[in-house]
């Protein structure tokens, strides 16, 4: 059988339950700010209702924990394996994901008593199994998805509430980040030849079974930028009519632009000063990464720029070994900020020039826990890094996560790349 | 100019304050078992959430009255105009009518507070001005819009409800009909010749401008049915074979069968034992009136046996001057029952083979109050004699429905007709 | 046994095998000025390939004349039955509509081998059987389904090659009508109460099943124009903002107009000053009728106008008892011309204010041929009166078209109305 | 700049001319068994007609090189170059792509028309021309790019015949392959380590950009099959039960096949006994390759089998310096046989693992000729080796061809490949 993905043991059996509540704790906190009516809508079918995203997770533990180890184990509400299983095939019918807007039941406060039957069980059952090497896997796999799905709530959320003519803020009390100077944009060598990429297993205590296995990628001379590409630079072309110009747009974006009428990024106002984010409608700050463009976006961006995007294998050997840090879920301005996008990590997922394809010999996962990561392996490209609603504890160098070419409600940006003289 | 459609001073002037307060807070009732999530769900275009019910129809008293007759008026939300406009292109621009599922805010209790100020600010402003001609007339015009939509209200969530596989009722402590048969099926002779129709503005207090003028209708010779048909009637059709036999149905709906997958009424259950009322999932009363059916479904019934469905002055003419008794709103089991159906008021409201057009010489009321009924006068069936959702003070004889072929979430149903040897 | 529309035997024998092949033939020559490739393409649902119209009506006399009175007759090819019914599921299943611009076999040559051998048999057949009146019925109902094909064949390939941007003319030798002033707009007085309509069959050789039974209708108090709106009234409302103006439009009309993005007229250059015809683009003669609105046109037209359209019965009991006279497709115009529209025949077919529906006492054709004009009565308003493309012996006072309230393919137009006082 | 494409001279002189007439010839044949009515429909959107073919190869000559180097050349029609350019934006606007089917006009007698003068004067240009590099190059691009539109004129010619219950075949007269057996499945160690791929332009006399630079690039220790995956074996896995099963199924590939109902490669019959071919319908040989899958149903079926596609470059590394060989165009059997699929080339084009995506350091052409195969490097999966309807002299082991992976119109087949262990 194929490992459940956590690599090794992360901690004193203690550990385990206490990492397991400030997780599941952030969750639930997460949705506070909200109104019951704010956690029912889907605003478009990538959406989920933030109530669902709850209850989701906790299935999650629900199913493939506590009704994995315990056969007897007596289900919270056995409708809630259709309501709330998101893409599982193997364990089930499940509902149709588009019509999630649809559940006005269970309400949030049912939600969030599932939340607590279901936590008050994992952690009487950690308390006697938490050492068993299969439970601590999945319980790692478990908090690394409810970290998924934090980013997610936040992303989706703020897209429910910018459909909104009134523009209402999920947290107006969010903190303002200082006022910074984007630094010099200059490009820098990046590694060349042979080099290893993917998760390594050793120095890691956890990865997905996307990131694996570790094997040899061939890089070819190129050279990074050092920072992210700012909302100012962006800004400049679309004012130089890089939306009105098919000849930077790959054939595929230049349709989506002309069919979704698009002109600037997700959430820019239409006189290009302000954005919407999810402290409310707010001055667009030219030294921050530009944020919520889709890979035909960066893609016509950095071909107008005379550039182009980074491989992730390019990105991957650039960021190695550097610390994760930078704007992260863990600063809590939810939002890109400047001055510190020389990171890699933060601020914006960075998108690459990479589909995202299986990595050689790749294997998923057995079982159910398998449906997932390897599903997706088509049509969509890889971005890196993390956002501003990443956790810092969930991402790594070798992360890989994967949107379609025309999404944009996540936290998307980019850094330029060019190839150099061999 | 025309008159607002009251047609005579209702009553005292403190008899006009109480009438707002009654009909205003049963609307408010009618939330009460709903959580706040429920409010807000639109599940299909037609469907609007019990939270823009509540806001729009308040909007409508703050915009015809508080605004019409007080310039200084000053308005609770000054964006509401936008949001909780329906129809009226006059007034200005409105928020898109299928979006109206993306508003979380204002939330429910909001949009509570909106209505008791402006509940406030209706009752303090009729102190004093309940005598104006106009100002009656427009309160009664609100008072009539508000139940309308409060039948709205109950169709629209139980559309909702019924679109969650947990099923939940609207309200599960509705009260139990009695059983009891069906009475046997008679045709009795309807008048004949020229007839006098629409709305007796001598006798009548209030009706809507599509029921004017009245004039003359000729009738041909007809039988009508001397109740409605039931749920074993027509399950016997569906049994027949009736949905899968494209000769008896128009052309039309026999494209809206096969496109939409059509199978028998909406809300019956697969095995046409159960169906969806608002107080749960229950078994399906053979005697009580097929509900729930669009004009195809009807008209499809009637060809089948041999029969048609009457026109709408054939309607008017047997229910003229009957009281305004049934199985209404006032009965409160929001739900057709058996051996009522005698009635021509209540249960469910009776497709006409008439479609809905403008009476001879009608005139639509002036300004923006005008843009309603008339707007609509084309591609719609006209329907008679109210539902068990309809209040009793709301309708009468001459009353007008309408609604597209297809359409079959409100309480719809049929009587029978055939022709007569003249 | 319902009869089969013909009324009356139309004449000797002889007669009816000439009629045959003139109207036969007259089909066959309205493709000459065609191209094989113009007679494939579908340029919308509505419209049907000239190859196909060919081929469907030679069909309906293969199957409803010589099959049906000859049991042991052989088909030219069984696959026909299957691409060349039109809508008779009593027959069987049928080729859809929406796909028949997919048979580019079999080819034109092929379809006019299929007319010469069936016309054969046909008239082979009414050497010896012409005398038989359930013969001449069907072939006399065959031959008025031939006629509407061939306006239907007209207007279909008008729409196709104007979705060409060169812009070919259907045939560039069509003669030019003289050029001759509209006559002065008057309104003039209409009959009133009791009146009879419908088909009289004493007096008719020929009528459909849906102007049946005669019947009488009340008419109320009102004036009907002396001719047409011309294009250069329409073009005044087009200028006057007719088309931002929300309030002059029914409710789906204005939903239509900014879903299609509706401007002008079908077939209108943007500048108002051409519009493209059977002969091409041509210049816009404002002393000729308008032609090629929607229902929803002509009733915002005739809102501005501060009139309204007439009722079918309006407009009948004005037109009874005149010539059959104007410009009609014998006229060879293919074209609504100035000067001639105070006749109540031809140049445009008339919207009038009234629903498609049954008459009192309606019954359908028996069997097959029964599925026609009866499974269309709903959501579509009654046309009257034939168009520059409707033959002089096809039509009559009593005929009823009828089309949904957004088409505006065929040629269609408006006369105005208004109501009297008492 | 740029060059294009070209990279030597071809050959003499008069060898240009003869060449640029053989093949511009044969696309003139490939009509020939077609009807005018053939030639103008569009089955789907991304079908062209016969006739747009025939023109937008001709156009490519005309704008490319007779008006890209004789500023004084007068253009056979103006409005050509908004109706036959494909997807060159910086040539100006053109039709849109979905609506060639509109287009009657020209007639394929037209067409040709404008094809035969084109080519008098382009042969005319090159008689004394030819000799120039520039020259050279361009017309050797068009004359690839006329063999890339000669495939798709069978591919989609095919389309729009079986899109017809007659099913009529493009030619009945093709030639009948031998019965032949496959030969026993294999799977053959690949090459291992950093190899060179894409076009060695010192050896090639021509590619497409997308096929350069020529680079490194790392392969995984991995088996390739010495076959292609036959009928029978498809036929297999179809009867397994491998459309019902989502576990096998990328996500998107599921959605696509409940979406569209696939149950069978398309052009089977519904038993699976049968195809359709370009000489019609015939029974399906078991032996040979299957073909007109998706990537979706190729990769569905890699892991029925246990194995996965290959990459492109495990493909390229097996195909170079094997002769062009198999069965190709030249063959004339149009379909897939058995017996060859040993070869690398003909066939089908055999779906790689990989994404198309630019190789490191590429540039497009320069201009409105590299509007082309750099705007397509998105979404799409590569596919190699060429099929049944390639030119021998148009493919080699660098070509890179790309589909998307819902796409099966073409001729799609796959070979399987494993890992191996390093």
């Amino acid at each position: 059988m194929n490992r459940v993905s956590t690599l090794k043991p992360v901690s004193p059996v203690g550990e385990l339950a206490k990492r397991y509540s400030t997780i599941r704790n952030t969750t639930t906190e997460l949705v506070a700010p909200l109104a019951p009516e704010d956690t029912v809508v889907q605003s478009m079918p990538d959406v989920s209702p933030s109530k669902w995203h709850l209850a989701h997770v906790t299935w999650f533990f629900e199913h493939f924990v506590l009704a994995h180890f315990d056969p007897g184990y007596r289900r919270y509400d056995e409708r809630y394996d259709f309501l709330f299983n998101s893409y599982y095939y193997s364990v089930g019918d499940m509902h149709a994901r588009p019509e999630r807007g649809l559940l006005t039941r269970p309400t949030l406060s049912e939600v969030l008593d599932y939340r607590a039957t279901v936590d008050d069980a994992v952690l009487e059952f950690l308390e006697t199994r938490a050492d068993e090497p299969e439970v601590a896997e999945r319980i790692v796999l478990g908090l690394h998805h409810e970290q998924q799905h934090q980013e997610l709530l936040l992303t989706d959320i703020k897209h429910v509430l910018s459909r909104n003519p009134l523009k209402p803020a999920y947290d107006p009390k969010l903190p303002q980040p200082p006022a910074l100077q984007a630094r010099e944009l200059e490009f820098l060598e990046g590694k060349n030849g042979v080099h290893r990429v993917g998760c390594d297993i050793e120095a890691e205590t956890f990865c997905f079974d996307n990131e694996t296995p570790r094997h040899d990628a061939l890089l070819h001379p190129h050279r990074l930028a050092n920072r992210l590409v700012t909302n100012g630079e962006y800004r400049e072309f679309v004012r130089d009519g890089g939306y009105r110009d098919a000849r930077l747009w790959l054939s595929d974006g230049w349709a989506t632009l002309m069919r979704d009428g698009w002109s600037r990024p997700l959430y820019w106002s239409e006189d290009l000063e302000q954005e919407f984010a999810l402290g409310g409608e707010r001055d667009l700050d030219l030294a921050a990464p530009v944020c919520h463009v889709s890979y035909y976006e960066a893609d016509a961006y950095a071909r107008w720029a005379g550039a182009r995007l980074p491989t992730e294998f390019e990105w991957e050997a650039a960021a190695e070994g550097l610390p994760v840090d930078g704007n992260l879920f863990d600063s809590a301005y939810l939002h890109p900020v400047a001055g510190q996008s020389a990171q890699y990590f933060g601020d914006v997922w960075e998108w690459t020039a990479s589909s995202y394809l299986p990595y050689p010999g790749f294997q998923p996962l057995d079982g159910s826990l398998g449906e997932y990561n390897g599903k997706f392996m088509c049509s969509q490209m890889t971005v890196r890094g993390g956002s501003a609603v990443t956790s810092r504890s969930h991402v790594r160098a070798s992360y890989r996560s994967f949107f379609y070419p025309e999404q944009r409600w996540q936290m998307l940006g980019l850094r330029l790349a060019k190839d150099s003289q061999p």
